[in-house]
């Protein structure tokens, strides 16, 4: 084997009440990777295509060489390696782009490697290249970009990842809304200190939203989606949030909430009709508010990142 | 059918990380009801038994007959009613008593006019009973001692109960330390607020507990049993906490957490030796402190309340 070329899917973070803890894998859209043994020593990334030439090429700023580093550190090896990153996930939506390329990297390289790491065991060199594209190491776009389905981190320390059921016929409706939000801003707007009335209320959700997916329980899935840690506070941030919510839930979907730090929402749906319905009347809120938008519906993931080929 | 007795168990509530919204009912101890139809209008308490002479007979006051008028005005009826309560349970210990009152109570009249109600329904007639006995209506005993094993309150308005599976082979050690705790105390000692990180560590916890119940996974039950937000206020409250809970760890127990609120401590085990040998350590501790302490083993109940003779 000399080359191996892997896909890793979109991802929602912060899963409305499982804010830092939960997410998913989305549909297909994702990222590919090629990663080539080299003869010559170090890892170079030699192309990067789909990003508009925003994201840089040296190793140690690109998150694909940042996991597959991490990873190589912790086998002590030394292999020189090519690497080659297709973009399919727009940079900063919060659809996970970045934990995208660092999942798809490391299934490429251990493939390449023969396999040394089962998929939970890549999840904390994927969490290093979170850390230097967000400057910490969340697990919670890596873990469902490379497990695929619902993963809930429990605990960092040490890292507790457990992967949750999905239901059947659970669709995913992300809306972008075409506005720039700085993760610092999104994370400054949260209040330190809750009530401890907030923080009842969200166990209780985040309790039955884990039931719902065991159970596949999609009305209860629908009670349970609700943030009341920090959705009140960066919903202000994202222009048409509630009239969106309204319409969406008009338009009967299940629940909704903002995907990772925003300004990308997610909706989850028991059809696709539905979720196609959600992505109509989310284009004729921005269309009324006067502000671009992308729309896409796709069914929860529950594969992951996977190898599509080598070489 | 002119009389019913029925069975309801004790009860732990404030499960850990399930703080005000999970609790689960307790092997075969408990309270027995008797109801009987009476030519007499009204409700009557005709005999408590088991007390110590310590619960009223007013009919306004006990929680029997609090929980039934509840039901009898639900349905509009005038029924002339004798009860007859034998407590099993000790009062004000935090297992549950007057809730197991309660949903005896519930489950003798509920039999006894034909079954109008299934158990869940009959959940807010026993949270007026709670609301008499405690001040605040809380399901988190009533509902597991009326529909066993574990149960989420996800919500109170409107009510939304989720009864949650029960692993084989959970076995509870619950200790009751001899001392005297007012509910009023050990929810003056909490907090109003608390720090986003530990509302995220909580859910994260709660999460992992769900996933546990469904999956049989006691290990991640085990890792799951943490409760950052109350726990570490009223374990002040109770003489040996600490002492305690490194002594049931090291007899191998899964997890433990206050009951209620306090100062029963309930501890999870994954076999029944090891529920054994956690009461036997526990008995040390206290013995050493020298406070005397009630100590029982039993499994996790997963029936709930149950008519046991109808006539």
């Amino acid at each position: 084997m000399k080359a191996v070329t892997a896909f890793a899917p979109a991802t929602v973070a912060n899963v409305s009440c499982g804010f830092d803890i939960l997410g998913f894998a989305i549909g297909d859209m994702g990222d590919r990777v090629k990663v080539s043994l080299s003869d010559q020593p170090g890892l170079r990334v030699v192309s990067i295509t789909g990003d508009g030439g925003r994201l840089p090429l040296e190793a140690e700023k690109n998150t694909c060489t940042v996991a597959i580093q991490a990873f190589l550190d912790r086998l002590n090896a030394n292999q020189g390696l090519d690497i080659s990153l297709m973009k399919g996930l727009p940079l900063g939506s919060g659809m996970g782009s970045s934990a995208a390329s660092a999942a798809a990297a490391l299934m490429a390289v251990n493939e390449l490697m023969g396999t040394p790491f089962t998929k939970t065991e890549l999840v904390p060199f994927a969490m290093e290249a979170e850390r230097v594209a967000c400057g910490a190491a969340h697990a919670d776009n890596v873990a469902p970009s490379i497990l695929g389905g619902f993963v809930l981190i429990r605990d960092y320390a040490p890292l507790d990842i457990v992967k949750l059921p999905v239901p059947e016929g659970l669709y995913t409706t992300l809306i972008h809304p075409h506005i720039e939000l700085r993760t610092a801003d999104s994370r400054s707007v949260l209040r330190r200190q809750i009530s401890l009335q907030d923080a009842v209320v969200q166990s209780g959700n985040i309790a039955g939203l884990i039931s719902a997916l065991y159970t596949s329980d999609l009305k209860l899935l629908g009670r349970s989606l609700k943030d009341v840690i920090a959705e009140p506070y960066r919903a202000l941030l994202i222009p048409g949030f509630y009239e969106l919510r309204e319409a969406i839930q008009k338009a009967g979907a299940l629940g909704s909430g903002i995907s990772g730090s925003g300004p990308t929402l997610f909706v989850l749906s028991e059809s696709r009709e539905i979720a196609a319905a959600v992505a109509k009347v989310s284009e004729e809120v921005y269309a009324k508010i006067g502000l671009g938008v992308d729309v896409s519906v796709a069914e929860v993931n529950p594969i992951g990142a996977y190898v599509i080929e080598s070489v």
